[in-house]
């Protein structure tokens, strides 16, 4: 309950520092059966991994991961399944300059006032290394919906002032941005070479889409499933905002717009991003995500050091300039673990319910 | 874990439907101490309550509370607080007529099918009456918190295309709108009475700050106070968005721009809402919330039986134009428990810690 | 999270005092489409009532239930259930006499610790009266489990010093103690009216088993099957061991008389309880309780006050001789609940799988 | 929630199979501040590791216990720690014979049911070697009891028939059977030197005693400190029953005798164990646990194969004749994990109480 615990059913526990010995996790309540090996972790870290292109950091992490236990000859057995990444990186004497003084923005002011100690080193547990652990486990959770018929998909949907629009899901792995369009990537890039330029970092908006879940997952009041995501979502780093389908557009729209009508070839829209009461529709799930620009930056910024003197911070270090691009490896790590957790839930209490009412597609 | 509790430290768990015999909740974990009477819950439940002006729905509910335990001699004991309001004024023919049809963009069709069975009337478990119980917890949570010297207060910034800027905290109380500008009130009453006569409903976003929270609460990786609060505004009926600080408006922004700089003197700005890394940093924490509208209007739609037939719907009964006219004390409800329990959990980990830098405030 | 609520899945939150006005608690996760009625839980509430013989407490408690929630057209719907027990027979003048003192092996001491601030009538929330609802929510269980071909029975072993054989279960509710064998019921009799005389009281032990019970419930851990019947025992007040299969006879036994060996035809002993690594095997499932003397004697006995000085108590008021008489619905209550919170743990992980394995039954 | 998880706010995960690559731990909700290191947690499990003497299984495990998080410079630093221990000597071939059929009073049959498929190597993951894990985590929880004046000590109190009175703590370092009285030592190595030649095992009893626990620790109903440690105890491999106080001894004793008088000197018994009405005294916490002769030996035993043809069984591989005799140190660990999540709970709740009645002390 110290905030390193995802899930009720499906847990993913981490542990692990920026620039410590390793990462570590537990994922719990994998049901057993499940063909599982390294490789398909592997295949999502590697998606997630810095310094495969110029407009990420450049720190190299083969970000390799091993499975502790909980996998028997190629399955799951129900078991905890334990996974482990060496940090092989650091540089950590980068940091040194920053131990006594906290940069804007980021969490060491707040870390320094909650816990009196901090391992200031890249950040330590706050940095965005940590979520290399949950991309891990996600891929668990991913490949596990897969066998059940749901995919979980992400994309860039806008990069600072940039609107991505959405062209196709092919285009998403084939450029650095996670476009799903790939005509503006040409566009993307030179906007991010300028922004380098410029010594600053940009925002970002990212789109993570399920499809093939089932209706009837989530919790009526609590833990509605468009709750748990804006949680899930909103614990990836530098996120500020959560929408689900129409989001905050919903509040200039009208009721006769805003109502998904029902036929019985489907439903004529899906401004509820398919979540209705809390509880998943069958139509796709649409999440948007807002993120942060890092504040990682070297332009000099004003701050403050721990006696409380003014001092000037320069961000040194290798930093992303927008946390945003490797940002959607791990919004579809954490929706899909959502989607698992609450599959699981439903399971549990449902298992024996039967309606004969068709379920509705999307048209 | 079915969806019915809020919390971990300070927990809130409701039962109750809108047309059964009455609403119930459980609050654990109140600190024994806090004087305590029902009339510090029936202030916050009159903002609530439905019937109050035209601009609402006219169905007639004192929403009297009863505490049925966990308070002796006015004080809290530390020991649960059961709390029950009965339902008075149920009109439940209402309802038949929807008995064995989906209302459009209700919890109907995802209940039918999760569960397999459902109390059609009034929504049932999935109408906003719910919320009177979260109401009379939170004010619990705002009594405690008052007396650490934090408020939590909200109001509404837009409704539907209207914007309403924030004057002063003064205004709210003083007009059904919960708007915090006096002068916009004629505008926002003419754009109701059209809309009751176009038979239409509309959207609305609140805004919930709360002031005097001390840096340190909320935990580090999957329990941010912001992702908390993501949650359990997004566990608000008809909430499709939230953000915290600047929200999507940090898309486009950049680094230089974003990040709130420190000096001796305080905090230059807040675009983090109060919360860095996950962790309240002593600035006014600052959410808005996206409210749809409601989809129960007079205005037909299509939708299909429990049989998949096509039928037409027409949403009689009494219902909320804009159910974002009642969110305020809801949302400033859910905040506040938030917050509790946050308060709990930090003492429970970091009651030793102490350290000797400033506490900044915002400047 | 303190410690009102029981379970994972399957959760159970109580409140109320033995002198507030009511008792109150929440049932959640039970699956929809279960037929239930108050009368479903008056029978098991009638069976821990005081006052139905001489030998048990003379308040005069109907125990009515009324179901507030989460049932619609005589089947639960898979919301939370709300129950509802209004006090009427408090008589709490008895009791201003303890107001300042602590009487010996009651909770006074420890609650006034702990909150400082404590409702001394009646024992407050650290009386039995509490576990009304446990016998109310555990008839919910009771009946799940039954659709499922479980059923939960226990009978009192052991009065003080004389042990009760096991005879038949017909036997149970024929007499005021639970005593499986009707033989013993006049030297039970005695025993209890010579102890009145004395004006003390004694102990107790109580054998819970559960049968038709499948195998594979529990975790495998932590949760193991038998740790939570532990844990649920012994929050059972007065008790002060818990016992599964041989219990503590197992620390003289040897490996080769223990061991249950299999054969096709099925375990021919069932020295586990029922349960194997945390789980269960599919036997019965058998655990004892120790229920000490309670302490509410008017024989005087030495005590402190608040402030420390020394006093001399005599516990006037309505009390159980023996507390472990009305115990044995209570456990069975305890029992239920676990399983029931089990087998849902059960099926949310382990919906998949299938085995060609028999099921052994117990020889 | 798949039952890999022990705590609350104190919470220890684990991970990790007999024969897998390695034990994993996650501990969260340390309170930053605590000097730890390796070392620390080395000390503990040197007194379980195996091996150590001729009555112990002959597997030799360095047990090696790596820190990967969590520490920094010497200190916790609130976030999760996480704990690696290699498994080096793995006898797997030993284990192919057992593949298909189960051992009886083993977990074999039980995995089975429950998951379809099992890691059947040592036990997987029943064996007690994940018991190094939580031996690891309770040094944790150890080092910071202490430094609150809180210890937490066992010893055996039975071996087979033979009782061992307590004498004195010193003894229990220094003979391999964590007996507190040196004399009995010889008759327990001839005990068990004879037991090995006749092929069998033997249960034990351990005892585990707190001191220094403040009044005020444990939650009033359902998460009473004895039931906690009653769940907590009963999760070690093995045991079959769990008394505090004076356990089952109490069903014969009267009130009189039971009753724990309070004089302004202290406590004059302890009849409690330290608990009454579920929270901690201040008296010494005092519980006793029953653990059952290992199934594992080598004298022929009749059981099932996977397809239900009777075989007959002969457990080979390395194993204790005894587990109880490494059992003290698990013990003293599950307690300690127990009171230092309740001393964080109390905390949260509590931190404001303040009470001006001293403190009894044991007299």
């Amino acid at each position: 309950m110290a905030g390193n615990t995802l899930g009720t059913l499906f847990t993913v526990t981490t542990a692990g520092e920026s620039h410590g010995p390793a990462l570590v996790a537990i994922v719990d309540g994998c049901p057993p059966g499940l063909a599982l090996s390294a490789a398909d972790l592997q295949l999502d870290l590697d998606r997630r991994k810095p310094g495969t292109s110029r407009h990420t950091t450049q720190r190299q992490e083969p970000d390799e991961v091993e499975i502790l236990s909980g996998v028997f000859e190629g399955r799951t057995t129900g078991c905890p399944i334990g996974l482990l990444i060496r940090n092989t990186d650091q540089k950590s004497k980068d940091y040194s300059a920053i131990k006594d003084l906290f940069r804007p923005a980021h969490a060491d002011y707040t870390y320094h006032h909650k816990y009196g100690i901090r391992d200031y080193r890249g950040g330590g547990r706050s940095s965005a290394r940590e979520t290399a652990m949950r991309v891990a486990a996600g891929a668990i959770a991913r490949k596990y919906l897969a066998s059940q018929g749901i995919t979980v998909r992400g994309y860039m949907s806008q990069l600072g002032p940039i609107e991505i629009p959405f062209k196709n899901w092919e285009a998403v792995s084939q450029n650095a941005f996670f476009s799903a369009d790939p005509d503006k990537v040409p566009e993307l890039e030179a906007y991010m070479d300028q922004l380098r330029r410029d010594q600053d970092s940009v925002g970002a908006r990212i789109t993570v889409i399920a499809e093939g879940v089932p209706p009837g997952l989530g919790e009526p009041v609590f833990d509605r499933l468009d709750a748990e995501l804006a949680y899930a979502l909103m614990n990836i780093n530098a996120v500020k905002g959560v929408e689900i389908g129409a989001g905050f557009a919903s509040v200039s729209q009208r009721g006769t717009e805003h109502r998904d009508e029902l036929t019985p070839e489907g439903f004529v829209s899906n401004h509820a991003g398919g979540v209705l009461g809390g509880i998943s529709s069958g139509q796709p799930i649409v999440a948007h995500l807002a993120l942060k620009p890092t504040s990682s930056i070297t332009t000099p910024g004003r701050s403050i050091d721990t006696a409380g003197n003014p001092v000037e911070v320069i961000t040194k270090g290798r930093h992303d300039p927008c946390v945003g691009i490797r940002a959607t490896p791990i919004a579809e790590a954490m929706m899909a673990m959502v989607l698992m957790d609450h599959l699981l839930r439903h399971r549990a209490q449902n298992a024996d319910v039967q309606v004969d009412t068709p379920v509705l597609g999307q048209l």
